[in-house]
Formats: structure tokens, sequence, C-alpha cells
């Protein structure tokens, strides 16, 4: 039961991308007709690139070679060929292997050669990987390529996804207007550093590739690395920017800042979505932590309380449990001093200077905290910094997601 | 359903000590006579006293001043007092003034001085303490002083525990035989740092306050900081270690050798007794991590691993889920090289040099998940440096406890 309360719109085409899917049966060869589970991202233009990865010490084959290509071709990329349903990963010697070959596959179905294709797998890790039922299904791919063809991308990514992650943004310098179109997948497993969890973005935006990764790298921070739904991080996780701009001729962008802004924006609900539709999530809950010496201190702050058991299992119960807030507070491994930290639940004070505010009642907490989103916000009163987190409560679906089925 | 695969013996009685208790009612007045809540440990010589204490920011006012106590008067302690039900935390300027409340009733009802006196409360956080309610019946502490009365002593400091623990170790030196005795409580938010955690330990061993302070630290990182339940840390922790022996009129003992391995097995299984009780714990994980390049790295791999809901849900499932493994040692921050990392549960290698082992089956991963007891072995390959970590699985009880009644 994900936490999805609004519509989602239909993403929006990106001047020089087409997009296509295709049914391979990755995770098991009888479902193959049945789900898509391939996606095909062409530039038909050479693209500027852009990539972030997991932080994860164990990283598939798939993010060395994604690196690998994003540093030696970042001004020269063509396609991102990507599979949900196994993630080659754990797999031994094969792994990079299987992962030239599945780039190869995506070069071959693309038109273009290998050296210009990013690669992403995700799926479950230490099985073998089927190349050869790739091999024999991913024509549908290219047959199906069009430029309107995201909400199949979006879809042929999910794992344990329950719905497809996809937003667009817009936005005009000097009377032109650019588009921003990504997708996403992640569900379980997901973190501040880059959990299981992709996330691919196409614009027409004319900006060179070492702009673009500068860009892409604060935007991710705000982002993806800013979620969290049960703390851990995986190795394949990987975004991929990629911009048509300067292969369709535009003139480059002087003046980045909105697309920045609407990149920003495009990340964000990407991200959030992720934490929607995370495993047994049943809320979704703003975390914005103010009056930190600086914005690291307070996103780990606000991670720290993301993560703990005791306050995703208060929010599942609906329960304003605010001691086990000001635990996880002190618990961020930052210097905090507990008579300067103040709290509220949406608009209810909680704690102000570190003690409970003599106006609050538990039903006042309680009428916030049942609802399906809410917003937490901590003042530690140390300086100006601030960052927000979004994360989810964990339930008993998670657990009979995570405890009775192999992910 | 706790995991408590043995049973507990009795635990002996420590020379200079006598241990009472008594039913306040401290969590609900109407508990009084029903359940035993407070305890009261009292040493009928001056003792030789050290503590270690929780790392949480916010601290509850008992600890600030059993740390006060302990720095200006480690050598003349003449008592515990210690309540369950309430912890007297996060409740305002009342709070001090309560501890020290509780400080003097337990003084008046050992019959010495207030600043001889160490106090701890474990319970739910931000209710205003019954200290009416202690006043009222603690006299019953007093009337049951008696050097067999550990296990009462353990009984009346459980909150959510589902039994008492207590443990007893001798030892021998030059021909003279003495005593450890032990109680703890914990169950849930236990974690490395001293969780919502109580350990209170007696002896006659002859040691000055000075040397016990240095190895109740070391003993520490071994035993109470080397447990998780779900990772948080409390507001209260604390361990008191008494010794009557200097007090007595023993000779201090030269060798503190034997006493310090006696005191490693008490601490460890008052520790691990918490685990084996954690809420909802249905599994008892052991986590050796090896080739570390020292202790704190392998600690500290082994807490990743141990605290991963990932990892802990794969437990409560009996699925030998090694790529979840590989995905909590790859997350933990330390310098990892994949290749090198080596995984086995109990006898059975799972991946070696990075790789599944070519003879591993699921099968024979199920075969050593499946049971309450086992160990995961991680070598890291690096170095020579080790540690353990004890842990238990993440179950829809520990859900059920957190998410549906305020702890």
């Amino acid at each position: 039961m994900p936490v999805l309360t609004y519509p989602l719109e239909k993403p929006l085409p990106v001047p020089g991308f087409r997009v296509g899917s295709a049914s391979c049966g990755v995770k098991a060869a009888d479902l193959r007709g049945k789900r898509q589970d391939l996606t095909l991202i062409v530039a038909d233009v050479p693209a500027q690139a852009a990539a972030v990865f997991t932080q994860n010490s164990f990283r598939a084959a798939c993010v060395d070679l994604g690196e690998q290509t994003v540093r030696e071709h970042a001004t020269d990329i063509r396609a991102i060929v990507a599979n949900a349903g196994n993630a080659n990963a754990g797999v031994g010697e094969m792994e990079r292997v299987w992962s030239q070959q599945l780039i190869d596959l995506g070069a071959g179905a693309a038109g273009v050669e290998s050296h210009q294709v990013l690669s992403a797998s995700t799926g479950v890790i230490g099985e073998p990987f089927p190349i050869e039922r790739i091999q024999e299904t991913i024509g549908e791919a290219s047959e199906s390529l069009h430029e309107n063809n995201w909400v199949a991308a979006a879809e042929a990514i999910r794992t344990t996804d329950t719905f497809a992650k996809y937003t667009s943004r817009q936005f005009d310098v000097v009377g032109k207007t650019y588009t921003i179109t990504g997708v996403s997948k992640g569900s379980g497993m997901i973190h501040p550093n880059m959990a299981t969890m992709l996330g691919f973005i196409a614009t027409d935006a004319p900006i060179s590739a070492q702009k673009l990764q500068s860009i892409l790298s604060k935007v991710t921070d705000v982002s993806f690395n800013s979620i969290s739904v049960d703390g851990d991080t995986s190795t394949n996780d990987t975004v991929y920017l990629l911009s048509s701009g300067l292969g369709l001729g535009y003139d480059e962008l002087e003046d980045t800042s909105a697309f920045e802004q609407a990149l920003e924006e495009v990340a964000i609900e990407l991200a959030q979505l992720i934490v929607r539709d995370g495993e047994g999530v049943t809320k979704f809950v703003t975390i914005e932590v103010s009056g930190a010496e600086n914005e690291a201190q307070a996103r780990d702050l606000g991670r720290t309380i993301a993560v703990s058991p005791l306050v995703k299992t208060a929010f599942a119960g609906s329960d304003a449990n605010w001691g086990r807030i000001i635990m996880a507070v002190g618990n961020s491994g930052s210097f905090i001093q507990p008579d300067k930290v103040c709290i509220k639940a949406d608009d209810v004070l909680i704690l102000k200077d570190g003690n409970l505010h003599p106006d609050y009642t538990d039903e006042m907490g309680m009428n916030v905290f049942k609802n399906k989103s809410f917003t937490l916000t901590i003042d530690i009163g140390l300086g100006d910094a601030k960052a927000t987190v979004w994360t989810g409560d964990l339930t008993h679906e998670y657990i009979t997601i995570n405890a009775e089925y192999r992910s």
C-alpha cells in the first residue's frame, strides 16, 4: 500500500531521445511476454553524460563499467540499456563478461558503438545472469523505440516497485523551452548513499558533460541521497543524466540556474516516489532539520532519525512518541545541546528548548502522526544550516516482504 | 519467544552485599503489589565503584548524577537504587529533583549518606516521575535485604524483558575464592553504545576504584557494547560495578587477570541474555569478524551487519541470503577489498575470496539459518584483528511490540 497521494502526470518527450522496452523473462523464463524487464534509452545524437553510483564497497560490474565509460566517453554517449530481475552481482568472474555482453547487445539494438552505451542491472544478487534471454528478445526494445515511450521505460526497470516512477519539468531560458524527464525505481534497500535504486534522466538542455556532472552531484545530495527506506544500500545503484542539447546543435547554456532548479525538482520527486513506494511503507514522513552548524550535520541527523527502527515503528503505530525522537537525535553522533532542541510535528510544537511544551498533549501529536503524510521539524539551535530527509514507516508488511521472500 | 536455550543458574551471594526489592507501582499505581519494580543493592562496607554510561546526547538526570557521584566518591559507595516503569527522562526541570529524591530515598532505605548512593531509572520517557509512590513503599526493599536476593534484584529492573537476567562466576587467586555476580535488563533499543540497558555487577575481589574503572571500560567494549537488537541507544543506559573487597579488609589483588577474565565472562553473558530476550527476537546470531586492520574496524563492521534490517529479516526468514550480507559488509564505511572477503555460516563456506564457493548450495545455508542460534564468520582478509558481535533477528513481533504499544 504505497503512499502515492497524487496522480502522476504523463512524462514529456525530450528532443533527441527515444525509448523502448522488451519482455525478456530475465528473472524467470516463463515471465517472458508477461512483464517488461528491459529498458533501452537511445540518444539520436551524441549526448553529454553524468553519473553517480553506489558507495557500497561491493559494486556490481555494471557500475564499474558505467563509471569507466562516463570517465572516458562522457561527451559521446548514445544509449542506456537496463534490465530488471537479475542484478548480475556477486556471481564471480562471469559478472564482468555478462555485463559487457549486455552493453554489446544494447549497442546493437541502438545501432551505436559499445563504448557509447551505459548499462544498469537490478534484481536478485548471486544468480547467473541469463544473457541469452536478453539476446533473444532485445529486438523488441529496438522496435518499440519512440519519443513518447517513457512510461514503458519506467515500467521495465521495476522490481518490487508497485508502480512505475516518472516525472518531467520544463523551464525557459531566453525564450526557449527545455525539458527534463526522468524515471526511477527503488522500493527496498533505500538509504542516503544511493540504495538499490536506479534513476535515468534525460534533457535537451545544452550543457557540457563536465558541468552536468557537478550539477548532478550537488542535486543528488538533496534528492536521492536524502531518502531512506531501511538504511541499507546496494551493489548496483546508479543515476545517469544524459543531455542531447549540444548534440542537437543548441548553443550552450551560460546560466544553468534554471536547469539546476528544474533538475532538483525532478530528482527530488523521483526520490520521493521511491520512498512513497518503499517496501511496506504506509506513511510518508518529511524530516526537516534546522539550526545545524553545517548541511552535512543536518543531513546526518535527519538520516539517523529516518533509519531508527523505534522511530519508524512509532510512525507505523501513529504514535507521536517524541521520547524515541529525542533518543534518535541524541544518537546521531553529532554534538547536541539538549536544552536547545525544538521539535514540531507539522504545526504542533512538542519540545521547546529540550523540554516538553506545557500546552502539548498526546492527542495533539496523535492527530498529526495518524495522517498518511506529515512533517517532523527538528531545530537543534546551533547554527543556520538545514537539510530535509524523506522516509517511511517500518511495518509488518516490510517484514513479510523481506523475511518471507528472497529479494 | 526469547532464545534462551539453557537454564540460568541461581546467582551466588557476594560477601559484603545484600539485595532487596519493592513493589511501588511506578508505572501504574494499580501494579503495586503485583510486580517488583524497585531494586536496592547495599554494600555493608564502603565499596570501590566504576561505571559506564550511555553515549546518547540526551542523558537522563540519573546518568548525570551517577557520573558525578562515581567521579567524586568512587571509593566510598554504599548502595545502588534503581527503578523500572519510568525512566525519569525528558520531563524538564523536575527531572533532576526527582532523581536526587530517589537517591535520598535509597540512602534512607540503606541507612547510608546520599553521596554514597548511585541510582538508575528505566521505563517510559516523558512522564512525570511518581516519587511519592516510591517513598511510600521503599521500606519493603530495606526489609527484604538479603545476600541471597539477587534474583529479586534482577526481577525488579525488568521492563519489557520476558525473563530476569543474572549470572555469577568465581575465580581463585592464591588459594582464595572470589565471586562476581551481576544482573542486567534490556530488551528493546539495544545497540553497541550502551542501549536502554542496565547492568549492576558486584564482587568481593579487592581492587581499587581506579583499576576497576579501566577494567570495566575495556570489558564493556567486548560485552555490552558488542550487542545489538535494533541499533538504537537510550537516554539512561548504565553499568555499575561495585567491589567490597578492600572494604572487607582483604589485601588488594596485584594480578587482576583472573578477575578480568571472570568479569568479561559475566559481562558477556549478561549482554548476550539481553540479545536473547530482545524484542521479538527468535534467533541468536553471533557475528565474528576477522582479518580486520584493527579491532575497532572489526567491531564496526560486525555492528553494520548486526543492524541491517535486510540482514535481520533474512535471519527471521531462515534465508541464507548472502547477497544481503555482502551488501552490509560493503556498506560498513570501512575500506573493503571484495576479492578478499570470505563468509561462513557455522562450518559452511559460502563466499571465498569474494566469490560464491562452487560447492555451496542454498540448502546448505538454509540448514544453518534455520537454527535458533548460529554463527556468521566474515573474514575481510586485510589484517589480524577480530571482534565478535551478537544480535537477533527482526520479526513481526518487534513491529507489534513497538508500533502498537508505547514503550
